[in-house]
């Protein structure tokens, strides 16, 4: 596959309008390369386009509220499909095929996969485009706040296992994962395909799942079989599961060469987007305002609570501000989760006074690592965990 | 309760961005009118905002492939969730008082309404709101393309069972429902709230519903008892419903008096929304690209297919145009719903040659009602059934 990096182009669009012009494709003999726009960033003053508009009214974060629940409840997890979810049926016998550098290449099916010896993790994802619709300039793509997170229970058969029965020879360097999703991604009509690298696919919590809380999954998240590898942000997640290959070096694909590394400028090379960075979130508390989404409060005490997760080490501290990010106190973690991929509740007491404050958490994990109160800028728009403010109003009832 | 309509302000704000500025509360002894913005409509040039953006990636439509199914898969169903979902313990007694113009006041709880005779109605909804984002100029609030509706089965018992067993009393005229979700919208602090006239709310179609498509509801669709009206915009169906009053006039709440009428201007009594305008929606053909979402076929033959609904009469047709709304014809439509309250299936077969096409359908009711190829224009951004355009770009393989 020939991977094609298209050409940037500086935000000096200045007007985006809501109407579906922008991207009209020419009126006769198109080619594919035609229906993608090249990336780009937003001006200083754009607002939303319809672009992103149509992708977020499709795609959605997770109600911050349902943090209040360690699984997040169903059709309330985040959503992330690049091009259409595929609709398959219930009786598909969804063949997986596992080849490449194996010994005994396998043909499975969805019922062989659910014959085998299963287990289920408790999982939080989010996607690796998190937080980019607050970059200034904003990278033109799924515009995402800071909800695309959620946490579930997966069930399925550890990939190492199925490798193992496959005998992984020698000279295998990564595994692809390829999904039955098809579309065109600037200018390159593709299946989703994404890879780990070996060592990554053999560890023991990797799955290919077939449940998501006891059920089988539901169309958007993959049914009937998905890759689950936990502590990655979302794109290495690979859905509608279809085909295993064991390769001899890295993948140049166009999600792993050209999108999800952190760019300065289509030039650079850049860095893979790999594991979650390191973020607290907080529940908004009291009530919202319609609109605006400020939060209202009463004065007197108000609990503050949230979740916290990082991709590479567990959580060790939270820390909190109620006073716009000036001082930090620490908040109390819930107990450790039974599992590490799992996100960790945290808590802390607050007396609201009349006036407007801004609320913040960050979290620490046991590498060290924390969040940034400025997000360094990548093109792409990845891997932002600055930290979350939340404008609380407390008035008099 | 006093109903404030808050001033209009114009589109004059040319410069919306996206960090989380506009709407900023003022620094010290706020009063609660402050955390609202007035209504206003978006300038020609101005794309989508902070809040709208914060709406949209919280609230979800239905991705239009979901169409294949005649019911909507959980968490594809369109979500619309005024201030936040909240959240109730699955231990919750949930008492739900009937109460004024009866002869006899019930409390009740889940529990009781469970244990009563119930049924299951298979119920398209649609958000009132579907479609503001395409009006020109934009009302600002939640900027819906047209993916905000959804088809479930609805479980729970007749309303006019509950209503009946309460004794209704002569000089009653409305039917108040109150739900749990508590917020500020325009400056006034409220729980949602909606009526139906007595003759609507004693229609047996109404349900308290308690179970969506065989299950619980979940927390974002009303857990654990939410008001199903079949045939009306979204806005009627009061979701964790805890309060039924029976009253002797129309009800001025504010999403009654307020909110959800047909204005051209502020001072503009205009008209309530009521129930669904006619509607057909097309699954985009083919596949489609990531960012513009413009949709590629190959040459040859392609099957369009959809669904069409109205809230007043049953569909009696669809028609189909494959050349920008020139021309049109009778697609298909699959077997009547066994329940009037059901989108129906359409589809015809159309033979793509290369070149760029746009796609659309429209649907008339038994009552002759269509729909506009451009939507007349309201402040709330209400009622829009324009016909859907649909841009497909055939190559050659």
């Amino acid at each position: 596959m020939t991977v094609r990096v298209m050409g940037y182009r500086g935000g000096t669009r200045r007007v985006p309008g809501v109407a579906f012009r922008s991207h009209a494709p020419p009126a006769a003999t198109p080619e594919l390369s035609t229906v993608s726009a090249p990336s780009r960033v937003a001006a200083a003053d754009e607002g939303i386009g319809a672009d992103e508009l149509a992708l977020a009214t499709r795609n959605h974060g997770m109600p911050l509220e349902a943090m209040r629940a360690e699984v997040t409840p169903p059709g309330l997890h985040y959503v992330l499909v690049h091009y259409d979810i595929p609709w398959i049926s219930p009786d598909d016998p969804w063949p997986v095929s596992v080849h490449g550098l194996v010994r005994h290449p396998l043909n499975l099916d969805i019922e062989q996969l659910r014959a085998m010896p299963s287990v289920t993790h408790r999982v939080t994802l989010e996607c690796a485009g998190n937080g980019r619709a607050r970059l200034a300039p904003r990278p033109v793509s799924q515009p995402w706040l800071v909800e695309a997170v959620g946490t579930a229970d997966w069930t399925g058969v550890p990939l190492r296992d199925v490798l193992a029965e496959a005998g992984v020879l020698p000279a295998a360097a990564e595994v692809v994962f390829t999904g039955a999703d098809h579309g065109v991604e600037r200018g390159t009509e593709q299946d989703f395909q994404r890879s780990l690298p070996l060592a990554d696919a053999l560890r023991p919590e990797v799955l290919l799942a077939y449940a998501m809380n006891g059920a089988p999954l539901p169309p958007q998240h993959g049914s009937p079989l998905r890759l689950v590898a936990p502590g990655w942000y979302g794109m290495a997640q690979v859905k509608w599961l279809r085909d295993i290959h064991v390769v001899d070096r890295p993948f140049a694909g166009y999600q792993q060469a050209a999108a999800y590394r952190m760019r300065q400028d289509p030039h650079d090379p850049g860095e893979p987007v790999t594991r979650m960075a390191p973020r607290a979130l907080l529940v908004p508390p009291g009530f919202p305002d319609f609109m605006s989404r400020v939060r209202v409060v009463r004065p007197g005490p108000v609990r503050l609570e949230g979740r916290a997760w990082s991709g590479t080490a567990p959580i060790t501290s939270v820390e909190l501000s109620t006073d716009g990010l000036a001082s930090w106190t620490a908040a109390a973690l819930g107990p450790e989760p039974e599992q590490p991929w799992t996100w960790r509740a945290w808590h802390a007491d607050w007396v609201a006074t009349p006036g407007t404050h801004v609320l913040a958490a960050r979290a620490t994990d046991a590498h060290g690592r924390g969040q940034p109160l400025e997000q360094p800028w990548n093109l792409g728009g990845f891997c932002n965990n600055a930290v979350q403010r939340v404008t609380v109003v407390c008035v008099e009832s």
